[in-house]
């Protein structure tokens, strides 16, 4: 890349920069994932555009100016940029109705904070590809439907529909009161090709740095397993999604 | 990322820019990929690390000026660039050896033209984690072990032999002398859960776009395949990888 290009990175193309161009986005019915405020700054429109973002399910993030800046490349943001989504979010009914409607038993993926898009997409392919019902990412901390992930998916974002909630542990709670039994994919569990997955099944995969966090850990009925047999004791979280899929799959 | 700072892309970290760094790095034993040289220029001491850097068993490139002014960022690069690998290469005997040595059957992935080194990089990792014997890539065409593919690899690429061949078809004709049976990830083969996987193993994931070549194919004993059961009618190369590893595993 030659030298003093425009530096626009993958995480940037889907930014909205500046308070006429995030109003027109808000207003216009496209799907805003996150809205970034300067820490602080309340003048003018910013405290409208604040409620309109809530309004509409996006998450609005408070970020040090400086960050802003670095965010947006230069360009004057006026203390206000967002982040596009690639793709609507669905909620937990329209996937369960996506199994009835199938006449399918549900089978849905849970990503507890998967930071990397290239995980996030490739977890939504496989989805489509093993022919499960849907995914649910957590509303705060992880990677939400940025363009990265999008394209990752190979345009299964347009078929798979994820649900992004607020609160993870309760998401389960209500998948268990439909009557899933939920699967983490964590190390101390039995191996994965010795459980039975029959009935309504949710597959928890954690992230790529802490794995399934605690109290979404406690909320499962079951904890599966693959064989580490090298000297790294982990997965690519997409991978060991895949095989994990697959094997849902298999038993089916 | 602020505007006008230094373009440094995962690619460029290990380039290695200008005829006397290049010399120094083929001169010193570090492990040298690519060498790239620009069209048509064999002024100075360039001949010299050709045959230096082919001697060595690195690739040779002549690429477009221009290319090579946009891969080294603006430096004055004198008509040559290398790019280092972030770990050395094996041999088809070394990965043999190492099952030998574990009293296995040996187990390898040949990886035709994989171009992303986030895929590259995650069947090391799980190539690691299965417990298969090593890694075979093609000398030219795809990925080779990049620094960013040693990063994916979270450290796997230490353990797993790489073997880096003129030929992947004269590979699988000697795997095959030596006993092995080739089984090819496609979409025309059996369901991949009613293959007998027994013996020597090794199994064959094609590039991103266009799969497994015809000259590849050809010489595969049996084709596996896993279920498409979605719209989108592939998956991510890594991830396909991951589920027949692991389903040879299961087998044995």
């Amino acid at each position: 890349m030659p030298q003093n290009s425009p530096v626009i990175t993958e995480e940037e193309k889907d930014l909205i920069i500046g308070r006429n161009a995030v109003s027109e986005a808000l207003k216009s019915g496209r799907e805003v994932d996150t809205l970034f405020v300067a820490k602080g700054d309340r003048s003018g429109s910013i405290g409208m555009l604040m409620g309109l973002a809530r309004d509409k399910g996006a998450v609005v993030k408070e970020v040090d100016r400086r960050k802003l800046d670095a965010m947006c490349g230069g360009a004057n943001h006026q203390g206000v940029a967002a982040r596009a989504a690639a793709h609507s979010y669905s909620s937990i009914e329209d996937i369960i109705k996506n199994a009835e409607e199938k006449g399918e038993d549900a089978f849905v993926i849970i990503c507890d904070e998967i930071e990397d898009p290239h995980n996030l997409g490739a977890i939504i392919r496989t989805a489509d590809a093993c022919g499960a019902h849907g995914v649910i990412i957590p509303k705060r901390r992880g990677v939400s439907l940025t363009y990265a992930v999008g394209k990752v998916s190979a345009g299964a974002l347009e078929y798979v529909p994820v649900a992004r909630v607020s609160n993870l542990p309760s998401a389960i709670d209500e998948l268990k009161e439909k009557g899933f039994w939920v699967y983490a994919a964590d190390m101390d569990g039995k191996p994965w090709n010795e459980q039975d997955y029959s009935g309504k099944v949710a597959l928890v995969i954690g992230s790529e740095g802490k794995g399934i966090s605690r109290l979404v850990k406690e909320k499962c009925d079951f904890t599966v397993s693959l064989p580490m047999r090298g000297k790294i004791n982990s997965l690519n979280a997409s991978v060991a999604a895949g095989i994990l899929m697959y094997e849902v799959i298999r038993n089916r």
